[in-house]
């Protein structure tokens, strides 16, 4: 499934969840990532997730069947993908 | 169409980027907006950002026919619908 998540994390926790999503998923903005990722993968990915967060954190999860179904456009400075193997 | 609008941009030009965002649709986390649009309405908010963005911003707009293909979890903190009336 393809999946765009987002979240709204405490600046101490950032550094952790980041490291986290970026193992499941592609790193697109600061805090947006997306990608395909089976449904087993994500469960795991918010498994862990859930752990690290504190009350006032937030994590959302847009779940589709495909990317087809959503355009992308990137206005101003695009992450280089040259991070993804930073 | 349904859109899920996120940003990334340096502190001076978020309260208005905010502003501009919430004129169009709704808020639902610290710098990600969603909501139905037009063609014509999403094209005013494209060259309304672009105008205040400086180079080191990104604005990200992923875009869909249909809420429907779309499903949203949130984890967490959940933005109260009161804010859309602040």
């Amino acid at each position: 499934m393809y999946v765009i998540l987002v979240y709204d994390i405490g600046e101490k926790r950032v550094g952790k969840m980041l490291k986290l999503c970026r193992k499941y998923l592609n790193w697109i903005q600061n805090s947006v990532f997306e990608g395909e990722i089976s449904d087993v993968k994500l469960k795991e990915l918010t498994i862990h997730a859930e752990k690290m967060m504190k009350e006032e954190d937030s994590l959302i999860i847009f779940s589709g069947r495909s990317e087809k179904w959503m355009d992308k456009q990137i206005i101003g400075k695009e992450k280089s993908s040259v991070d993804n193997f930073l």
